[in-house]
């Protein structure tokens, strides 16, 4: 089996192909390659690696060509880039998809046995409020971010090419990856791991929002199971709605706060140092803060079931790393 | 003020000059411009025609250089030609859209009080089953055409755009327009106008679907309302929330003909000659049924009450006209 990672010199991106390198997809032994504009000096051995990006012209196309029967699409510039950049955020977050998929398309139609899975990274960045208390499945995406619109309208095109049999997709709504390893990003998002990784690290962190602000999170170690298991799922089961809100962790800054007591300490939790900012504080406002995802987790998707495990799995995962 | 109607040679497009040329928009005079393939020989007098594709490349750009106030998007492939002809519909129906939209940008960037207010059709074919009893304000887009999904895909851009202050935009989800005058188009909806037509008429009207299949429609009369008040609401009251599922009456194929038979008698009705297609059933299968529009209520939009009042519109705006 083939399977691409676009998005590959991510975190998220090099946990999973570290995951593939490791146990395969299905029991079935991998021939893995990474497309990224950057890749870590640690990389994943063993992958292949393509360096470029995927808002070139010709590259969406290009990596349509080689044919992988398993597309894991997660390049995207981050929440807060794709505000502050507008013309970016549409050229790097929309439209390599839409050439993706025509290549595929084109693929498919040179030989019809050819129909891709591609699973996609989308994110609940695709909601904007008003929310009920938990967000159901059948809650509509209204995104207040140019990043929530373009997973939105990602999702539609895999969704529609799906359906017509060029490619047999899936979208996942990933919560907060948390707690990420590593430097901060352009993320709005950014926060929720840097209020955890860094006093766990000896160092100061800005908690840019109030203490009440209620997310919805996940571990990277969850994220790689979402990934695994959309890229292995009868997708027959989805019966149309190809979009998924996915399992995760409801709670607020301030629980963040008190599970990193709980496991770390008070000296700790002191290196959290709060400092509004009114930008960050708008972004995340309009973001949602729980949901009941029934339909995820009939299809066996799984996260952990609170937040003191997110910290345990960084702990585990990334801290021993020294990252 | 100035007004352009992108789809001006349409059946709606028609109407909605014809208005906005007798009655002016919000009690503005309006300098009005029809944009479309091609116009019917008897078309609005004293509104400017651009005869051409949206499709061409430069069009939209060139439609947005010349800074109307108000655009109405009407400009569309139907929703069985987009299934049947899958890349005609993503280049009519998507990517036009999205062409114009950056061309408005670009307006707006070199004048920045240039906003224009930008009414887009969108449809109810954004909803895919299950469906609830009545879909509510707050259900999903999860759409089963690719009519469906382009139309969910612009208003996902419209909102973003008009979010970022570029434009000052509103998606209304037309019910199915009903009854249409003039001859049947490739909708796989066509026939719910054609059985009371062509009777109407004195002609015999195929029915392709079981006369329990229960749908939503409005007038074209209610349509032109939609469009005007659209134009000329305070988006202010949208709350960020730009597209509007609108008011129609829900009824089933039975009813409409029992709606007939109430107005035009029983021989009227024996010219519609049941004759099940599966193509189209398995389309109209998909649709919506029944809406609780309450927010488009709120915001002053109106529909008629039952099917028999959607039938005397005909009778009074279209049959008298010999169309």
């Amino acid at each position: 089996m083939r399977a691409l990672i676009l998005g590959g010199g991510g975190m998220v991106g090099q946990k999973l192909a570290r995951h593939i390198a490791a146990h395969g997809l299905a029991g079935q032994k991998v021939d893995l390659t990474l497309h990224d504009i950057a890749f870590p000096s640690d990389t994943v051995p063993g992958a292949a690696q393509l360096e470029g990006s995927i808002a070139d012209a010709g590259v969406p196309e290009a990596l349509a060509k080689t044919k992988p029967d398993v597309i894991f699409h997660l390049a995207s510039i981050v929440s807060g880039e794709a505000e502050a950049d507008f013309a970016k955020g549409w050229a790097v977050n929309m439209h390599p998809t839409w050439a993706l998929l025509e290549g595929l398309r084109a693929e498919h139609e040179a030989d019809t046995s050819y129909r891709p899975r591609m699973v996609f990274t989308s994110s609940i960045a695709v909601f904007g409020g008003p929310y009920p208390d938990k967000i159901s499945d059948e809650f509509l995406s209204a995104p207040q971010t140019s990043y929530g619109a373009q997973k939105s309208i990602c999702e539609a095109m895999i969704s529609d090419f799906s359906r017509k049999g060029f490619i047999d997709g899936i979208s996942i709504r990933l919560p907060t990856i948390c707690v990420r390893p590593g430097k901060p990003n352009a993320a709005a998002s950014s926060f929720f791991s840097g209020i955890i990784r860094e006093p766990l690290n000896g160092q100061e962190a800005i908690l840019p929002v109030a203490d009440t602000t209620r997310h919805w999170h996940a571990s990277p170690r969850s994220a790689i199971g979402f990934l695994t298991h959309a890229a292995t799922l009868d997708t027959e089961r989805l019966q149309g709605r190809r979009a998924l809100n996915l399992p995760g962790v409801s709670c607020t800054v301030a629980e963040q706060i008190e599970a990193l007591r709980d496991l770390a300490g008070n000296d700790v939790v002191k290196l959290i140092k709060p400092q509004p900012d009114p930008v960050i504080e708008k972004i995340v406002e309009g973001w949602p803060r729980n949901f009941a995802p029934e339909r995820a987790l009939e299809l066996g998707f799984k996260a952990e079931s609170s937040f003191k495990e997110i910290i345990q799995v960084y702990l585990d995962d990334d801290l021993k790393r020294g990252t």
